[in-house]
Protein backbone atom coordinates (compact mmCIF):
# COMPACT_ATOMS: atom_id res chain seq x y z
CA UNK A 1 0.00 0.00 0.00
CA UNK A 2 1.85 2.91 -1.45
CA UNK A 3 -0.73 5.49 -1.02
CA UNK A 4 -2.03 7.40 2.78
CA UNK A 5 -2.27 4.83 4.85
CA UNK A 6 -3.95 7.27 7.51
CA UNK A 7 -7.42 7.12 5.68
CA UNK A 8 -9.17 4.06 6.57
CA UNK A 9 -10.44 1.76 4.08
CA UNK A 10 -14.30 2.07 4.69
CA UNK A 11 -13.97 5.48 3.60
CA UNK A 12 -11.77 4.50 0.20
CA UNK A 13 -14.41 1.82 -0.08
CA UNK A 14 -17.05 4.75 0.08
CA UNK A 15 -14.92 6.89 -2.79
CA UNK A 16 -16.39 4.88 -5.84
CA UNK A 17 -20.33 4.65 -4.56
CA UNK A 18 -19.90 8.59 -4.65
CA UNK A 19 -18.69 8.88 -8.45
CA UNK A 20 -21.52 6.44 -8.97
CA UNK A 21 -24.28 8.71 -7.62
CA UNK A 22 -22.77 12.09 -8.67
CA UNK A 23 -22.08 10.93 -12.10
CA UNK A 24 -25.71 9.35 -12.37
CA UNK A 25 -27.11 13.16 -11.07
CA UNK A 26 -24.80 14.88 -13.47
CA UNK A 27 -26.74 12.67 -16.01
CA UNK A 28 -29.71 13.71 -14.65
CA UNK A 29 -28.97 17.49 -15.58
CA UNK A 30 -27.88 18.61 -12.07
CA UNK A 31 -24.72 20.49 -11.69
CA UNK A 32 -24.89 20.81 -7.75
CA UNK A 33 -24.97 18.55 -5.12
CA UNK A 34 -25.31 18.90 -1.11
CA UNK A 35 -24.02 16.56 0.83
CA UNK A 36 -27.21 15.89 2.78
CA UNK A 37 -28.75 15.13 -1.06
CA UNK A 38 -25.83 13.21 -1.97
CA UNK A 39 -26.47 11.51 1.58
CA UNK A 40 -30.18 10.73 0.38
CA UNK A 41 -29.60 8.97 -2.49
CA UNK A 42 -26.86 6.98 -1.35
CA UNK A 43 -28.67 6.40 2.32
CA UNK A 44 -25.39 7.66 3.70
CA UNK A 45 -25.28 10.65 6.33
CA UNK A 46 -24.16 14.30 5.14
CA UNK A 47 -21.51 14.50 8.50
CA UNK A 48 -20.06 10.74 7.15
CA UNK A 49 -19.90 12.16 3.20
CA UNK A 50 -18.45 15.34 4.72
CA UNK A 51 -15.97 13.66 7.12
CA UNK A 52 -15.03 11.12 4.29
CA UNK A 53 -14.43 14.07 1.31
CA UNK A 54 -12.70 15.86 4.70
CA UNK A 55 -9.46 13.49 4.48
CA UNK A 56 -8.84 14.71 1.10
CA UNK A 57 -8.90 18.47 1.31
CA UNK A 58 -11.15 20.62 1.10
CA UNK A 59 -14.10 20.44 -1.79
CA UNK A 60 -16.85 22.84 -2.14
CA UNK A 61 -18.08 26.02 0.34
CA UNK A 62 -19.77 25.60 2.96
CA UNK A 63 -23.51 26.24 2.41
CA UNK A 64 -23.15 26.23 -1.10
CA UNK A 65 -22.79 22.12 -2.13
CA UNK A 66 -20.18 20.52 -3.99
CA UNK A 67 -19.64 20.96 -7.85
CA UNK A 68 -20.73 17.95 -8.97
CA UNK A 69 -18.51 17.61 -12.57
CA UNK A 70 -15.21 18.68 -10.22
CA UNK A 71 -15.86 16.96 -7.76
CA UNK A 72 -16.16 13.68 -9.91
CA UNK A 73 -12.74 14.42 -11.25
CA UNK A 74 -10.97 14.84 -7.97
CA UNK A 75 -12.63 11.66 -6.58
CA UNK A 76 -11.58 9.94 -9.93
CA UNK A 77 -7.98 11.42 -9.76
CA UNK A 78 -7.82 9.83 -6.11
CA UNK A 79 -8.71 6.99 -6.53
CA UNK A 80 -6.28 6.77 -9.84
CA UNK A 81 -9.32 6.08 -12.22
CA UNK A 82 -8.00 8.58 -14.56
CA UNK A 83 -6.17 5.89 -16.68
CA UNK A 84 -6.19 2.30 -17.78
CA UNK A 85 -5.61 -0.47 -15.92
CA UNK A 86 -4.82 -3.81 -17.60
CA UNK A 87 -6.29 -7.14 -15.80
CA UNK A 88 -5.97 -10.67 -16.56
CA UNK A 89 -8.74 -13.27 -15.62
CA UNK A 90 -7.90 -16.65 -14.39
CA UNK A 91 -10.32 -19.59 -14.73
CA UNK A 92 -12.26 -19.89 -18.43
CA UNK A 93 -15.03 -21.44 -17.10
CA UNK A 94 -18.66 -20.63 -17.45
CA UNK A 95 -18.45 -17.91 -14.76
CA UNK A 96 -14.75 -16.31 -16.48
CA UNK A 97 -16.38 -16.21 -19.62
CA UNK A 98 -19.47 -14.53 -18.75
CA UNK A 99 -16.80 -11.83 -17.32
CA UNK A 100 -14.57 -11.71 -20.36
CA UNK A 101 -17.94 -10.73 -22.05
CA UNK A 102 -19.24 -8.53 -19.36
CA UNK A 103 -18.81 -4.76 -21.51
CA UNK A 104 -19.03 -3.17 -17.74
CA UNK A 105 -15.53 -2.79 -17.14
CA UNK A 106 -13.79 -1.26 -20.13
CA UNK A 107 -15.79 2.46 -19.70
CA UNK A 108 -14.60 2.46 -16.31
CA UNK A 109 -10.64 1.98 -17.42
CA UNK A 110 -10.37 -1.89 -16.69
CA UNK A 111 -9.39 -3.84 -19.17
CA UNK A 112 -8.77 -7.73 -19.31
CA UNK A 113 -5.71 -8.00 -21.76
CA UNK A 114 -5.34 -11.71 -20.77
CA UNK A 115 -6.95 -14.81 -19.95
CA UNK A 116 -5.28 -18.48 -18.27
CA UNK A 117 -6.48 -21.75 -17.49
CA UNK A 118 -4.91 -25.34 -16.66
CA UNK A 119 -7.21 -27.14 -18.59
CA UNK A 120 -5.63 -27.90 -22.23
CA UNK A 121 -8.56 -28.40 -23.98
CA UNK A 122 -9.09 -24.82 -23.25
CA UNK A 123 -5.61 -23.51 -24.06
CA UNK A 124 -5.23 -21.71 -27.39
CA UNK A 125 -8.98 -20.88 -27.17
CA UNK A 126 -9.84 -17.20 -27.52
CA UNK A 127 -13.12 -15.49 -25.90
CA UNK A 128 -13.59 -11.72 -26.94
CA UNK A 129 -10.48 -11.97 -29.05
CA UNK A 130 -8.42 -13.19 -26.16
CA UNK A 131 -6.64 -15.70 -26.09
CA UNK A 132 -6.28 -18.17 -23.26
CA UNK A 133 -2.95 -19.34 -21.75
CA UNK A 134 -1.52 -21.67 -19.58
CA UNK A 135 -0.69 -20.90 -15.96
CA UNK A 136 2.72 -21.24 -16.16
CA UNK A 137 2.88 -18.64 -18.69
CA UNK A 138 1.42 -16.10 -16.01
CA UNK A 139 4.57 -14.33 -14.82
CA UNK A 140 5.67 -13.41 -17.26
CA UNK A 141 2.82 -11.87 -19.09
CA UNK A 142 1.67 -10.42 -16.08
CA UNK A 143 4.71 -8.74 -16.31
CA UNK A 144 5.19 -8.26 -19.89
CA UNK A 145 1.80 -6.04 -19.82
CA UNK A 146 1.71 -4.46 -17.14
CA UNK A 147 -1.02 -6.37 -15.12
CA UNK A 148 -1.63 -5.18 -11.24
CA UNK A 149 -4.89 -6.82 -10.73
CA UNK A 150 -5.98 -10.47 -11.66
CA UNK A 151 -9.99 -11.43 -11.84
CA UNK A 152 -10.05 -15.10 -10.27
CA UNK A 153 -13.27 -17.16 -11.61
CA UNK A 154 -11.60 -20.63 -10.76
CA UNK A 155 -13.51 -23.06 -8.35
CA UNK A 156 -13.50 -22.46 -4.55
CA UNK A 157 -11.05 -25.78 -4.04
CA UNK A 158 -8.49 -24.53 -6.05
CA UNK A 159 -8.88 -20.75 -5.84
CA UNK A 160 -6.44 -20.61 -2.47
CA UNK A 161 -3.96 -22.11 -4.36
CA UNK A 162 -4.21 -20.13 -7.44
CA UNK A 163 -3.99 -16.82 -5.11
CA UNK A 164 -0.27 -17.93 -3.59
CA UNK A 165 0.90 -18.69 -7.53
CA UNK A 166 -0.35 -15.26 -8.10
CA UNK A 167 1.88 -13.57 -4.63
CA UNK A 168 5.07 -14.26 -6.90
CA UNK A 169 3.80 -12.25 -9.94
CA UNK A 170 3.49 -8.09 -10.68
CA UNK A 171 -0.13 -8.61 -9.96
CA UNK A 172 -0.98 -6.41 -7.18
CA UNK A 173 -4.92 -6.63 -6.40
CA UNK A 174 -7.39 -9.73 -6.86
CA UNK A 175 -10.84 -9.47 -7.48
CA UNK A 176 -11.82 -12.93 -6.23
CA UNK A 177 -14.83 -14.81 -7.28
CA UNK A 178 -14.26 -18.32 -5.49
CA UNK A 179 -16.79 -18.37 -2.23
CA UNK A 180 -13.84 -18.75 -0.52
CA UNK A 181 -12.21 -16.16 2.67
CA UNK A 182 -8.85 -16.69 0.72
CA UNK A 183 -5.88 -15.62 3.32
CA UNK A 184 -3.46 -13.29 1.25
CA UNK A 185 -0.69 -11.52 2.13
CA UNK A 186 -0.64 -7.74 3.44
CA UNK A 187 1.15 -6.37 0.16
CA UNK A 188 -1.94 -8.12 -1.68
CA UNK A 189 -5.54 -6.65 -2.03
CA UNK A 190 -8.48 -8.37 -2.18
CA UNK A 191 -11.61 -7.85 -3.12
CA UNK A 192 -14.63 -10.97 -2.51
CA UNK A 193 -17.58 -10.75 -5.24
CA UNK A 194 -19.77 -13.28 -3.14
CA UNK A 195 -23.59 -12.94 -3.80
CA UNK A 196 -23.81 -15.80 -1.17
CA UNK A 197 -22.77 -13.54 1.24
CA UNK A 198 -24.84 -10.50 0.41
CA UNK A 199 -27.72 -12.72 0.54
CA UNK A 200 -26.95 -13.99 4.18
CA UNK A 201 -26.66 -10.61 5.34
CA UNK A 202 -30.18 -9.75 3.90
CA UNK A 203 -31.97 -12.70 5.85
CA UNK A 204 -31.27 -11.23 9.03
CA UNK A 205 -33.59 -9.14 8.77
CA UNK A 206 -36.37 -11.12 6.88
CA UNK A 207 -36.79 -13.50 9.11
CA UNK B 1 -36.57 -4.58 9.45
CA UNK B 2 -38.09 -6.84 11.98
CA UNK B 3 -35.10 -7.92 13.79
CA UNK B 4 -33.52 -5.85 16.61
CA UNK B 5 -32.17 -2.83 15.00
CA UNK B 6 -29.67 -1.74 18.00
CA UNK B 7 -26.97 -4.43 16.22
CA UNK B 8 -25.32 -2.12 13.20
CA UNK B 9 -25.88 -3.53 10.35
CA UNK B 10 -22.03 -3.73 9.62
CA UNK B 11 -22.03 -6.21 12.27
CA UNK B 12 -24.62 -8.64 10.36
CA UNK B 13 -22.28 -7.67 7.29
CA UNK B 14 -19.63 -9.52 8.72
CA UNK B 15 -21.47 -12.70 10.34
CA UNK B 16 -21.90 -14.38 7.05
CA UNK B 17 -18.04 -14.09 6.62
CA UNK B 18 -17.34 -15.79 9.84
CA UNK B 19 -19.65 -18.96 9.26
CA UNK B 20 -17.76 -18.99 5.45
CA UNK B 21 -14.34 -19.23 7.85
CA UNK B 22 -15.57 -21.31 10.75
CA UNK B 23 -16.88 -24.02 7.93
CA UNK B 24 -13.51 -23.92 6.74
CA UNK B 25 -12.13 -24.49 9.49
CA UNK B 26 -14.42 -27.25 10.36
CA UNK B 27 -13.65 -29.09 7.09
CA UNK B 28 -9.82 -28.94 8.00
CA UNK B 29 -10.63 -30.65 10.98
CA UNK B 30 -10.56 -27.86 13.44
CA UNK B 31 -13.25 -27.74 16.07
CA UNK B 32 -12.16 -25.04 18.20
CA UNK B 33 -10.67 -21.73 17.45
CA UNK B 34 -9.56 -18.44 19.09
CA UNK B 35 -10.70 -15.09 18.35
CA UNK B 36 -7.37 -14.14 17.33
CA UNK B 37 -7.14 -16.87 15.13
CA UNK B 38 -10.30 -16.18 13.25
CA UNK B 39 -9.38 -12.75 12.92
CA UNK B 40 -5.90 -13.83 11.45
CA UNK B 41 -7.93 -15.51 8.65
CA UNK B 42 -10.53 -12.78 8.08
CA UNK B 43 -8.09 -9.96 8.83
CA UNK B 44 -10.36 -8.79 11.15
CA UNK B 45 -9.24 -7.99 15.05
CA UNK B 46 -9.85 -10.52 17.76
CA UNK B 47 -11.38 -7.98 19.86
CA UNK B 48 -13.56 -6.76 16.50
CA UNK B 49 -14.74 -10.20 16.42
CA UNK B 50 -15.12 -10.76 20.47
CA UNK B 51 -17.66 -7.40 20.30
CA UNK B 52 -19.58 -8.63 17.45
CA UNK B 53 -20.85 -11.51 19.12
CA UNK B 54 -21.31 -9.85 22.06
CA UNK B 55 -24.31 -8.42 20.21
CA UNK B 56 -25.82 -12.23 20.48
CA UNK B 57 -25.15 -12.61 23.76
CA UNK B 58 -22.16 -15.08 25.13
CA UNK B 59 -20.34 -17.56 23.08
CA UNK B 60 -17.37 -19.75 24.14
CA UNK B 61 -15.47 -18.82 27.44
CA UNK B 62 -12.77 -16.67 28.76
CA UNK B 63 -9.12 -18.55 27.51
CA UNK B 64 -10.83 -21.31 25.81
CA UNK B 65 -11.91 -20.09 22.18
CA UNK B 66 -15.09 -20.99 20.61
CA UNK B 67 -16.53 -24.42 19.78
CA UNK B 68 -16.74 -24.26 15.78
CA UNK B 69 -19.78 -26.32 15.21
CA UNK B 70 -21.77 -24.70 17.77
CA UNK B 71 -20.76 -21.08 17.01
CA UNK B 72 -21.79 -22.00 12.68
CA UNK B 73 -25.20 -23.17 14.58
CA UNK B 74 -26.02 -20.03 16.72
CA UNK B 75 -24.97 -17.90 13.67
CA UNK B 76 -26.39 -19.55 11.01
CA UNK B 77 -30.20 -19.35 13.40
CA UNK B 78 -29.20 -16.02 13.93
CA UNK B 79 -29.06 -14.84 10.28
CA UNK B 80 -31.97 -17.31 9.83
CA UNK B 81 -30.13 -19.25 7.29
CA UNK B 82 -31.74 -22.33 9.09
CA UNK B 83 -34.32 -22.82 6.52
CA UNK B 84 -34.72 -22.00 2.30
CA UNK B 85 -35.23 -18.53 1.30
CA UNK B 86 -37.18 -18.69 -2.48
CA UNK B 87 -35.95 -16.45 -4.63
CA UNK B 88 -36.96 -14.76 -8.21
CA UNK B 89 -34.87 -13.62 -10.89
CA UNK B 90 -35.30 -10.43 -12.36
CA UNK B 91 -34.07 -9.94 -15.99
CA UNK B 92 -33.15 -13.18 -18.09
CA UNK B 93 -30.33 -11.79 -20.51
CA UNK B 94 -26.86 -13.55 -20.62
CA UNK B 95 -26.13 -12.66 -16.95
CA UNK B 96 -29.38 -13.38 -15.36
CA UNK B 97 -28.98 -17.04 -17.41
CA UNK B 98 -25.24 -17.19 -15.64
CA UNK B 99 -26.98 -16.56 -12.18
CA UNK B 100 -29.84 -19.15 -12.71
CA UNK B 101 -27.02 -21.83 -13.47
CA UNK B 102 -24.68 -20.51 -10.68
CA UNK B 103 -24.64 -23.66 -8.43
CA UNK B 104 -23.34 -22.21 -5.45
CA UNK B 105 -27.36 -20.38 -4.10
CA UNK B 106 -29.31 -23.76 -3.34
CA UNK B 107 -26.69 -25.30 -0.76
CA UNK B 108 -26.52 -22.21 0.82
CA UNK B 109 -30.51 -22.35 1.48
CA UNK B 110 -31.45 -20.20 -1.56
CA UNK B 111 -33.53 -21.06 -4.38
CA UNK B 112 -34.26 -19.36 -7.81
CA UNK B 113 -38.14 -20.52 -8.39
CA UNK B 114 -39.00 -18.29 -11.01
CA UNK B 115 -37.81 -16.02 -13.73
CA UNK B 116 -39.31 -12.69 -15.18
CA UNK B 117 -38.45 -10.73 -18.50
CA UNK B 118 -40.17 -8.53 -20.68
CA UNK B 119 -38.38 -9.50 -23.77
CA UNK B 120 -41.89 -11.72 -25.67
CA UNK B 121 -39.49 -13.92 -27.49
CA UNK B 122 -38.09 -15.30 -24.05
CA UNK B 123 -41.61 -15.83 -22.17
CA UNK B 124 -41.89 -19.46 -22.00
CA UNK B 125 -38.82 -20.46 -22.45
CA UNK B 126 -36.87 -22.68 -19.54
CA UNK B 127 -33.71 -22.27 -18.20
CA UNK B 128 -32.78 -24.35 -16.14
CA UNK B 129 -36.15 -26.02 -15.50
CA UNK B 130 -37.32 -22.43 -14.35
CA UNK B 131 -39.66 -20.88 -16.99
CA UNK B 132 -39.65 -17.43 -17.90
CA UNK B 133 -42.80 -15.53 -17.35
CA UNK B 134 -43.61 -12.13 -18.15
CA UNK B 135 -42.91 -9.25 -15.73
CA UNK B 136 -46.95 -8.18 -15.25
CA UNK B 137 -47.00 -12.11 -13.25
CA UNK B 138 -44.49 -11.11 -10.61
CA UNK B 139 -47.48 -9.53 -8.17
CA UNK B 140 -48.67 -13.04 -7.65
CA UNK B 141 -46.19 -15.27 -8.41
CA UNK B 142 -44.15 -14.04 -5.80
CA UNK B 143 -47.50 -14.00 -3.41
CA UNK B 144 -48.07 -17.89 -4.15
CA UNK B 145 -44.60 -18.89 -3.81
CA UNK B 146 -43.94 -17.01 -0.64
CA UNK B 147 -41.15 -15.04 -2.41
CA UNK B 148 -38.78 -12.52 -0.05
CA UNK B 149 -36.03 -11.98 -2.42
CA UNK B 150 -35.59 -10.88 -5.98
CA UNK B 151 -32.11 -10.87 -7.96
CA UNK B 152 -32.11 -7.85 -10.28
CA UNK B 153 -29.94 -8.71 -13.55
CA UNK B 154 -31.63 -6.14 -15.82
CA UNK B 155 -29.56 -3.12 -17.94
CA UNK B 156 -28.80 -0.28 -15.63
CA UNK B 157 -30.86 1.99 -17.83
CA UNK B 158 -34.24 0.16 -16.78
CA UNK B 159 -33.16 -1.09 -13.13
CA UNK B 160 -34.46 1.99 -10.89
CA UNK B 161 -38.13 1.56 -12.54
CA UNK B 162 -37.62 -2.35 -11.83
CA UNK B 163 -37.29 -2.03 -8.38
CA UNK B 164 -40.03 0.86 -8.37
CA UNK B 165 -42.40 -2.70 -8.98
CA UNK B 166 -40.87 -4.59 -6.69
CA UNK B 167 -41.38 -2.33 -3.81
CA UNK B 168 -45.24 -3.35 -4.22
CA UNK B 169 -44.54 -6.98 -4.30
CA UNK B 170 -44.26 -9.22 -1.49
CA UNK B 171 -40.34 -8.63 -2.02
CA UNK B 172 -38.82 -7.58 0.83
CA UNK B 173 -35.03 -8.03 -0.09
CA UNK B 174 -33.23 -7.34 -3.86
CA UNK B 175 -29.58 -8.48 -5.13
CA UNK B 176 -28.74 -6.10 -7.27
CA UNK B 177 -26.76 -6.37 -9.77
CA UNK B 178 -27.29 -3.46 -12.11
CA UNK B 179 -24.35 -0.71 -11.69
CA UNK B 180 -26.30 1.79 -10.47
CA UNK B 181 -26.75 3.55 -7.09
CA UNK B 182 -30.46 2.68 -7.08
CA UNK B 183 -32.55 4.45 -4.68
CA UNK B 184 -34.83 2.25 -2.20
CA UNK B 185 -37.78 2.62 0.27
CA UNK B 186 -36.49 1.65 3.85
CA UNK B 187 -38.83 -1.20 3.91
CA UNK B 188 -36.53 -2.73 1.33
CA UNK B 189 -33.03 -4.48 1.90
CA UNK B 190 -30.54 -4.06 -0.87
CA UNK B 191 -27.47 -5.52 -1.55
CA UNK B 192 -25.37 -4.27 -4.72
CA UNK B 193 -23.26 -7.06 -6.83
CA UNK B 194 -20.77 -4.52 -8.51
CA UNK B 195 -17.36 -5.82 -9.71
CA UNK B 196 -16.75 -2.67 -11.13
CA UNK B 197 -16.99 -0.66 -7.78
CA UNK B 198 -14.82 -3.31 -6.14
CA UNK B 199 -12.04 -2.54 -8.69
CA UNK B 200 -12.20 1.05 -8.55
CA UNK B 201 -11.84 0.73 -4.40
CA UNK B 202 -8.61 -1.36 -5.37
CA UNK B 203 -6.64 1.36 -7.74
CA UNK B 204 -6.44 3.66 -4.88
CA UNK B 205 -3.64 1.30 -3.00
CA UNK B 206 -1.88 0.58 -6.46
CA UNK B 207 -1.44 4.23 -7.92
Amino acid sequence: MVKDSSVPEVVILRLPLYIRALTQMSEEGQAVVSSKSLGDRLQITPAQIRKDLSYFGRFGKQGRGYKIASLIEELTNILGLNRQWNSCIVGVGRLGKAIINYPGFVPEGFKIVSAFDNDESKIGQTVNEIQILPMNKIRSIVKENDIKIAILAVPATIAQSVISDLVDTNVKAILNYAPIAPKVPKTLILRNIDPVLSLQSMTYYLD
